[in-house]
């Protein structure tokens, strides 16, 4: 018993680009780029933040997020990701941005949202979580070039000098 | 031979929910939303529309539109949609909306964006492609509800009466 299909590259009809093509049955594996949802949380002047427990990256800083599931909306998926990796129960405000990585075929959707109560605690992903003023933000310790940006975008928000969403800055489509 | 792998149903060490895992090898095949990219495209004060050469919804008047691939932007493949279903070139302006269709496991990001020149033509997904005014766009035959939605948000941006980006309308979560 095999336990790979019998994939062969081929451009089916009608379209353009290789494909993993089963060449018993005709199935075409189509692989589409994959969903990241997470967001930036507040508890008054203070945002949450989770020590990663896992690789890639682990023990640096990251915001709540994690790959969107199948059946979920978007905003679900972002509070889902709250609630498991920092017991954090939160309330979705709106897209605060839109980022793309097509090094590893991956979008990135950040929203803005309120912690509904300041009851933290680190879930099976995290070694850590806190609420975190702007000043104690350790940013040589932030896991990812996103969080970052979604880090300062939300700044920018914020203050008022510009409006979501955003997207990659510039120098920053990693390809 | 066997043209599928030797799936069964499991939840993973570490997870809390059933996947399909490869008896044979331990390969996890994780299923996750598909990204369409669209736009909401202008020329003065025309919307560019493609009626629909395949189904599902053929013959139905939809905006350029289509599955995200992989190792591009968002932006980068709302603008090849277009330029595939409509012949069109355009310039991304900016995320009009984020809609997530759960029922289908699917996000749309529709951008606004704008025609670099007016030159179009039907693509091999296309029929025809039209550059409407408001007042004629074909609303009894527009395609799927997420076209409506976007239309309307759209509007509603040019009009000032809201800022982008917009979510799914209320009762607009399809499960």
């Amino acid at each position: 018993m095999s336990d790979t299909p019998a994939f062969v590259q081929r451009i089916p009809d009608g379209e353009d680009r290789l494909r993993d093509v089963c060449d018993t049955c005709g199935f075409i594996n189509y692989v589409n780029p994959k969903i990241v949802v997470g967001s930036v949380v507040t508890w008054e002047d203070r945002i949450l933040f989770c020590r990663r427990a896992i690789e890639p990256r682990k023990g640096f800083w990251t915001l709540p997020a994690g790959f969107m599931e199948e059946a979920e909306t978007a905003e679900e998926g972002a509070a889902r990701e709250a609630m498991e990796e920092a017991c954090a129960h939160i309330e979705i405000e709106g897209l605060l941005a839109c980022y793309s990585v097509p090094r590893i075929s991956q979008v990135q959707l950040m929203y803005r949202a309120r912690l509904v109560d300041p009851v933290i605690a680190p879930g099976p992903e995290s070694t850590e979580v806190a609420l975190l003023t702007w000043d104690e933000i350790p940013w040589s310790e932030i896991a990812f070039p996103s969080v970052k940006w979604a880090l300062e975008h939300f700044a920018r928000w914020r203050d008022g000098t510009a409006t979501a969403p955003f997207a990659n800055p510039p120098g920053g489509v990693y390809r």
